[in-house]
């Protein structure tokens, strides 16, 4: 028999549990041994519920019991977290978890810390939900360089987007709507301002290239200034505006992203609408593979904590290899990095192309039949410091977004 | 030093050589050792090739070679894929391999062998070229009860149906062209026909439902029939026509099948165009999950092939778990599978829709504006038997095609 740990009781913890109770033959079936939950920790009480025969409030009886094999973790942050993941390794037991700060933070310490216990620390759902994208950066596109991730990494930000695209509606008319979803938080910031994605396109590129991605060096743009107006052009042109998280290796430099784009119609993450998540990798052996799913809610994102679970119980004291080398990738100037990009300006395209041309040389320029008094144009591919420059030329840029 | 013999030197088998051969820096700092290729074997000659340093001629050099842990299989069909195989295993090395045929066949069993000698047998090239798609059915998809696989399985006919589709071009014309440009072969049966994707849906069947699912067993339907008049009519739906290889799990009878399935634009493999493949799974905790990438090609199918090398690299002694039983399962009788079914009939929808109604039902007419002589219509869902007796009661039934 295989014991689980569940630490936390919330949207997804209790998803964790309901599928390892409810889908327990089938679980202990691919394991080859019976999984059972012994534990879950959490601060509350649940009278009624099920999971109280199994509830402790007390993290140290799961250490201490020599009968836990697997701790499974969701409560995300840093702290205690940090703390239990390290002693839950240090004592000889497997961790795994849906906790991206934890992960993006962390990772390769407790990974090393991992490797020397013979134990695992899995992290399948801290990125795209449901969606399988660790295991194969980790274990499927190993024989690649990879040179592009691309990836709509935030569920709530992209039910944002979606609407807007779809319905025409202002970005502070579908946030209310999504706050009363659900899909938003009371304060979105860390959706909206795309800290969340940041995080979790860190560590996809950590895995991709094999060291450390820091978050925090990170260029990070969110959707707050993205407009109703924007998707009139969108609409126009057969292209729509996501959250991309993105990293690419350019030549042997590493740039890595948090901003929106605006893609076309033929781009394989075009179709990834609401709150699904989408991952592209690109590399020259592997051309495009994309990875589409739910990125959030309870059941998909416990379904990749379960395959987390159930790969631990596989191999409960033999190390799953995973390359993420503590040394830090030096990330490279964001002012250097080429896009063409999508610009708005104030006032009449024949009266002010003159202008945009001394600036900006060659564009293409793009007007909506009821979109007055400012017109819009497409520039070549320009670093983001030779885009700076030129803008600062021209009077009355409202709005500028990056191509894909 | 890992060392590897690649058997076939043709278009997938040369690929893995070259990734195996350019890419040994990445490749090694993933598996923790140097991963050397030893020997390929394939009866031509290859002159002034590099592989000539490592070419044999004779499977009995690899077999009887302690330093060999790994045979890379790239030739296809089953003699002597399978005795190689099992020779192998028995030897005491890992086997991998592209090879469906070896796979949908001899799948359980070579697994089995494996797990017996602590060896591993792999093969995610065998489905999906470089998409991955069997390692996160073994091993990331677990923890759910899957009840449905959706997937357009074969490069050259989802080629053919595209350019159908866009372009309006018949079936043979657009052959004719995938023929010229090495999509399609001289003899393209096994594609057009549906036998293809028939091996590949049984491989990904019978893993997500953990017992075997015999090709021999599924109903296939190829897209022979299909004609650019369906076209001008899935052009005004928003649809388009696919070539799905789908299995389901409905109430605990297992359905697979190969047909030509008609999808509108919010379906996730919509988009799925031209030579690349898409697969889509679904079940009650993963909600819907989708890959896409490209299913076939030198270097894609040889990325996986290399990963699969890169596992067992990792882990050359262990076997990694998989759940396939050698037990068939029993698939439903294809006269019950439910459909809506999209249909063409001569003659004029006006003067002949009673007699439609009487066979079917309340149906859906559709007509295009330059097709005449004749209607479509769509049924409700109904069973393929029913179906059948349904038709059988209307005259000049010209077509009939799935939707999903």
């Amino acid at each position: 028999m295989v014991n689980v740990a569940v630490l936390g009781y919330g949207t997804v913890g209790s998803g964790v549990y309901e599928v390892l109770t409810q889908n327990k033959e089938v679980i202990s079936k691919r394991v080859g041994d019976e999984v059972n939950v012994k534990y879950v920790l959490d601060l509350r009480e649940f009278p009624g519920d099920p999971v109280e025969s199994v509830l402790v409030h007390d993290f140290d009886i799961i250490l201490n019991d020599p009968e836990v094999d697997i701790v499974a973790e969701a409560m995300g942050g840093l702290n205690p977290a940090y703390k239990f993941a390290k002693a839950t390794l240090e004592a000889g037991k497997n961790y795994c978890t849906s906790n991206k700060e934890l992960v993006a933070k962390y990772g390769p310490e407790l990974i090393a810390l991992a490797e020397k216990m013979n134990k695992n620390f899995l992290f399948e759902a801290s990125v795209g939900g449901g969606i399988p994208i660790i295991r194969p950066l980790n274990e499927s596109l190993t024989g690649d360089n990879i040179t592009e991730i691309s990836g709509i990494l935030n569920g709530t930000t992209n039910f944002i987007l979606t609407k807007m695209d779809k319905e025409g509606s202002s970005f502070d008319d579908v946030l209310k709507e999504a706050q009363a979803l659900g899909y938003a938080e009371k304060d979105p910031t860390a959706d909206v301002e795309g800290y969340d994605a940041c995080r979790k396109i860190a560590i996809l590129s950590s895995l991709a290239y094999g060291s450390h991605v820091d978050f925090e060096d990170i260029y990070t743009e969110g959707i707050t200034k993205i407009t109703d107006v924007d998707f009139k052009y969108t609409k126009k042109m057969n292209k729509s505006i996501k959250l991309f998280g993105k990293s690419k290796n350019v030549n042997g430099k590493i740039y890595a992203m948090v901003a929106p784009f605006m893609i076309d119609d033929e781009h394989p993450l075009f179709s990834v609408n609401g709150v699904k998540n989408g991952i592209l990798c690109k590399g020259p052996v592997i051309d495009d593979i994309m990875f589409y799913g739910s990125g959030a809610g309870k059941l998909p994102t416990a379904s990749a904590v379960v395959a987390d679970v159930i790969e631990e119980a596989r191999y409960l004291n033999s190390h799953i290899k995973m390359v993420w080398e503590p040394e830090k990738i030096e990330i490279a100037d964001i002012k250097t990095d080429e896009n063409k990009y999508f610009v708005r300006v104030e006032g009449n395209a024949d009266a002010k192309l003159a202008e945009v041309k001394a600036a900006f040389g060659e564009v293409e320029v793009v007007t909506v039949d009821d979109v007055t008094d400012e017109f819009a144009f497409i520039t070549n591919v320009m670093a983001h410091e030779k885009y700076e420059e030129a803008a600062a030329k021209v009077s009355g840029i409202k709005q500028r977004i990056r191509m894909a």
